[in-house]
């Protein structure tokens, strides 16, 4: 289950970028937050997303913070980067640049402005030309690209790509688009792909596992509850595995707001000791007294839902 | 609690159009649908909206739809038509017609081609003089129109347009906007108006009710959900009020997928026999039987998650 | 060259509707204004399009207007109805409204919701259903419609819709893909279609024609400069048919500016004596007393040039 | 005339990047383009926009062009450099190492994210916070951009930016938009400042300075057409400005299409013998022989019409 091919499974978290309070880069939480995680299961890390405040950071700093994740792995767990960038002069730098410090992939979404079947398919044809041999997953993300890839463009993608390796399934929820991407992997149409899920931070999640997903890859203060959840649906516990992810379901659709959804994250992170800010770079949202509110009693609903749980 | 006016609180459901199996419009149906709800509490309906697949309809059909809700309504409740138009003629015309028919107003979402805050507040004048002297509701929906209306600009439309009397929210969650937009209501920066939130089908209820909404206009399989909501949280019991919404939002989520939700909840009005068929006419989803067993646990897990919390 | 079907040649033009000064329909000027075209070699008009303000008519301006047109034109050239529609319900009846009084077929263009080449593709299938026998012109305008259909989607269209006679061609200035789909109907991989360009109101014409346009489907105050221009190259003089184009070229420009250009159109119609008002209706472009000098200014240089082109 | 700040007038150029035929940065050829510019008589260039291939360069590249640029021109001329970013970090990192390198300043569009006026405005607080005491000109350009700035939130922006010493309007043609900020910079609503037109490549040049810009910012293979008309407008010959206009216009169309128009330039450039080699980076247009006769025919077309000229 260990490593970024085909056959990769289980949660890949997206993890956030740690800053102090004064806003410097945080190498002693990312650590913190590189335990936390792997404690509790996952078994990938993706960073320098959009959550992860990609553009906030110098390139100097991009590179430290990978660094500085990839050593605290120690190779117990792929690491995943994002890459998309405006230009494949930049994509190819930060993808040398990160494999070198010891990455296991990358990852990459179109841009907003390819459109139709045949730019989309071309555009990928140049990201297999920038990347050539490192392993991808193609991020299929419309609310955030604005691209729209039908499961046609996605298996003519796949079909030309040899090393993508997997599918970060975000067209929120598309249950039928996995099924179908699902079954064409199955059939041989295309070569097997791993596909993990992303909507909404996993609002879909027990959908999308028996639809045939292989995971998530998503960012949640719980990151324990995808762990969960994908064993118990592995294990054929389906029930269980609905019981857990109901009791998560409202704070993880509180943390998944647009606009405020990363200081939410952040401020769970902190509160539970994963990182030691809840630092979050300008330009970006700040908690209310409300918000804060909100969140406490839906964490302390949460806990007494898990209580009963057991 | 029973006018279309700046005081107006509750649960306006957007309702369904039903047909038969074959497709035509189901008159007999458009009543059991209107008891339905009725019956459950709703204080208001909006009709033909775009979950009452209002661009399906012929201009005849619409009028016998909107004849037949406002003649089984029998005054009990406001009758509110969204007659969003791409021009301003046909907004006037169908605006007399239903105005003729007896509804009590209409409903005004911005076109995808205003951007700019000068534009948007000009294309408000333009409705303001397009509908006279008629009560309106301001629609904010970006995710389907991709305007993106400040609190600033929504503002200024209120202050220029005197006859509109309430506001759907649907600025996904966007709770500092409705915070913001209820503050400047209560300070007198512009008169009173009416905030009811439509945020997936409620899927932010509990905390935008806490945040000065006046209740919700949206529509759920299940009207009954809200109406105990907002009723709970009226009578001060907020851990009951979100009692009862967790109980729902795993069926709810589902029911607001973008693309087959439609079909999804026509399909669990026609179980719960407020409509004699799901038929949804083209373009539009259809449900695969893996769509229909996931609905089918969801509903099961429902009805043992409420047994429990009485 | 009469006919609205594959061999459709010269220039169908995208004409106004008049009103008169205080906002009326203007149906003497309706008459006045086919006759201006009639005379000066139009082989088409396109009614109801967005140049022609349909957005801002009742539906029983629509039809008057409709109506005078085409008995005005007795059969001499063929009429061609813009009928773009959120709903396929009111494109049907407006559809079979406009044929009943004798119009000769449809205009469609796709709607802003559509993206992928399968999404496209599927819409048209409902097109197709929608206008059952009646012939059809498939309107490519990516800057309006927001909508980018490849040359290989364009063609999948084709193939599925054997109504559709004409492509309006307005990607702008898209001469590769021109070229693409005159050398598949050249080839017989569709059936022949009659294909004429519109883009920036036929800033690209003798481009075009070189590569395979039939000639212009588009509005401009001077007619005759189109049809001189598609006359001039038919007859093999394209040197002429450029020197004609770069004489109107300076005021083509200043009449195809986004915002006021349906302004300047209908002065320049109205100082030309084809219309009895330049009026605008709401919303729409007012000139400033600096456009008019403008105006005034290309308008003397161009009949200067004309003059010396002799 | 040769300061960035806010008396810039005359034509800043905005130049390509010169390849060999191989595809490599040249910068024998940087030489040669920045000489063949000022002999014509610009007054600035601006270097790594859209169409210097700026998302093509590494970023080793983008500083060696840069370098090359600013040695050769020696200080005759401010050299303003496109720092548009996804992020403020990249932003601040570019402006900082250009800065260093001896450019005079930096242009910055809005990204696609931003829509309403309040985002706008906070966007360009962040650029300012952002460039610190860099001279920075603010770039209008929605049809790359998709972002609408009306004139209310230009001014704002300017009264928030005491650095913004230049706005680059390509609004196309926003002819009252243009005479809108200058009447308010005319009139000290906000401070002087320069605004160089880029429509099109210029193709509303006249018309521009007459509402009140003091030039053009923009591409085009021959900048003496720039040039000129702006000396003739400013000796108030504004006649000749529009004869020498109009003798280009048909190419200078013919260069500003979307898709080849940067091919087509790099061809004329180098068959000008402004740069050693045509070659446009991956992804980008390749001429077809049709267009190369196209071009062929127009060039051959102005020098007949140039010549008629004097």
């Amino acid at each position: 289950m260990n490593a970024f091919d085909t056959t990769a499974r289980g949660v890949y978290l997206i993890t956030v970028t740690p800053f102090t309070d004064s806003g410097a880069l945080d190498l002693a939480s990312t650590d913190r937050m590189v335990d936390f995680c792997l404690e509790r299961g996952v078994t990938g890390l993706t960073i320098l997303g959009i959550m992860g405040e990609a553009t906030k950071l110098t390139a100097d700093e991009a590179q430290a913070f990978t660094r500085q994740v990839v050593q605290r792995v120690r190779g117990r767990v792929p690491v995943v980067v994002g890459v998309s960038s405006p230009g494949f002069a930049a994509m190819g730098e930060l993808t040398r640049a990160v494999m070198d410090l010891g990455a296991s992939g990358v990852m990459v979404a179109p841009p907003s402005t390819v459109r139709t079947d045949d730019q989309i398919a071309a555009y990928f044809d140049m990201v297999n030309e920038t990347l050539g041999p490192v392993p991808w997953c193609l991020q299929d993300h419309p609310v955030a690209t604005g691209v729209q890839m039908s499961p046609a463009v996605m298996l003519r993608i796949l079909k030309q790509s040899p090393r993508c390796v997997m599918v970060k399934h975000e067209d929120w929820p598309g249950l039928a688009k996995l099924a179908a991407l699902r079954a064409a992997s199955d059939k041989g149409e295309v070569g097997r792909v791993s596909i993990l899920t992303g909507n909404g931070g996993g609002l879909f999640l027990p959908e999308e596992l028996s639809r045939g997903a292989d995971g998530a890859m998503t960012g949640f203060a719980w990151p324990e509850m995808m762990v969960d959840v994908v064993a118990a649906h592995c294990r054929g516990d389906v029930e269980r595995a609905h019981d857990l992810f109901d009791a998560y379901l409202p704070l993880a659709r509180y943390e998944q707001q647009a606009g405020i959804g990363l200081a939410v994250r952040k401020h769970l992170l902190h509160s539970r000791g994963a990182i030691a800010s809840p630092f979050v770079r300008k330009p970006g949202p700040r908690l209310s007294e409300r918000d804060v509110a909100d969140i406490a009693r839906l964490v302390r609903r949460q806990d007494k839902r898990l209580a009963e749980l057991v």
